[in-house]
């Protein structure tokens, strides 16, 4: 692992780090805030799953999620969007498909399967790097995102109850089966058969196993991809069917952007904190 | 004015304007957050200047002012750096110098003399238009900005404190005639004459006349540039000299960037809301 930059930022260190990932087969980067607490010993970790279009840099930039992070005590790590440097033909040809578009999913279609493995990434490779290279409570993991990364982040704690205790997004795409952007990521990563497509679906995995915690979403009312990306109703009812515990809040005037985020980061820091018992 | 964009954020809204620029010549883009406080009447204004590179983007992305401009019920507006579009030769050459450069002079040498004209844009064209477009009380204005825009925040307001009532920087180019991008860009726009660059040198401004409040002013030790180009020693001697108020708080371990400046974002906008007693 190596450090791109560090930069001292509320008590603490926002830093940009990058590394050679076997699960990618590449060079990733990544950013991780460390509070100020990690002075007195291991902290909770919480991993932040951007969206469409962002890397790894989007979160530390917009989200403004250092001065609560420092107050509680929480390492905030987030990931890039996709393998970068895979030169698979077309990937950069479209912003909702390939570079920047990884969809949290292992591929398995030709010629995407070799390096775009961003499930694998997230849940598996980079914990093992940050609980080794940062000072990190593994016992204490949770995730949040936004957009395609709040479908990622309900997918991985999902799938991963043991791993995750804490579990939030932003305006995630829901149903990612139902919606266009869903469709075309899956058909192109995972192929035709849409059985395999339901492992990579929080609607259709919430159905299976409920989470342990609360789940908690914000969805702005204003946000132009509502209507036809995100299926906030489909997940919710899901979420009843199963038994999931699910705080579902509608936030009426606010779209899809940072600035929708940035005003209730606060509140899914604390319901973090509080589902890891900080 | 035409509006570009407004996203709802804290309970505000953040936008995104452009004008016709008389001063300029050309169009200008500026930000505004307008706090929920609107609702009930009119309210204090803060504009904030940015520094090299930056665009009329970057304070509202990167410094994470909404949340307590909200809680205060403060206006923010954010201009650009320089004129855009200009096309005078060369202004794109370098980072320090011409485009995302204007140093908030009016520059007197041709060509730059048609467009850059930022020092008068800054303090009498855009405080009209916010004033007449915004709900802003014109009796409560007040001035900070970052590195050359902490330069243009001290100057502007120095030498209209009738105008603006409180004052802050972070890291500003605090006596730019003796450092390596004040020369470049007051030769210049300014030509050769050393006795104009004075009306543009906050350390020689303060010493002809102090402003009435309390000036803040926060410089991150582990700044690269602190040695070399932003002599805050020397405004500190200057303010000594003059008689003038000055809290200046040198911060252990933090850089030159945005991270360095919304960790100390409250602390500034609440000292313009004492200033402006709110």
């Amino acid at each position: 692992m190596k450090t791109i930059s560090e930069h001292k930022c509320f008590g603490g260190v926002q830093g940009y780090y990058a590394h050679a990932s076997k699960e990618i087969g590449l060079e990733m980067k990544f950013a991780v805030y460390q509070p100020p607490q990690i002075a007195s010993g291991r902290v909770p970790i919480l991993y932040y799953l951007a969206g469409l279009t962002c890397t790894e840099e989007t979160f530390a930039i917009k989200a403004g999620a250092q001065r609560v992070a420092a107050e509680l005590g929480l390492i905030l790590v987030a990931p890039d969007t996709s393998p970068r440097g895979a030169n698979v033909p077309g990937e950069a040809d479209s912003w909702d498909f390939g570079v920047g578009a990884g969809f949290y999913v292992d591929a398995t279609q030709v010629p995407w399967s070799k390096h775009y493995r961003m499930y694998s990434y997230v849940t598996r490779e980079l914990p093992e790097l940050i609980t080794t290279k940062f000072p990190a409570d593994t016992a204490r993991q949770g995730m949040f995102g936004h957009s395609m990364g709040g479908h990622g982040a309900l997918v991985c704690a999902l799938r991963n109850p043991g791993q995750y205790r804490s579990l939030s997004a932003f305006a995630p795409i829901a149903a990612p089966m139902r919606c266009p952007w869903g469709k075309k990521a899956f058909k192109g990563y995972l192929g035709e058969d849409q059985a395999r497509w339901r492992d990579y679906d929080a609607s259709e995995l919430v159905k299976r196993a409920p989470f342990p915690g609360t789940i908690l979403v914000d969805q702005g009312l204003a946000d132009k991809f509502l209507a036809d990306q995100l299926y906030p109703e489909v997940f919710e009812a899901a979420c009843r069917e199963s038994g999931q515990k699910l705080t579902i809040r509608r936030q009426e005037g606010y779209d899809h952007g940072y600035f929708f985020i940035s005003t209730f980061m606060e509140d899914h820091l604390r319901h973090h904190a509080g589902q890891l018992r900080m």
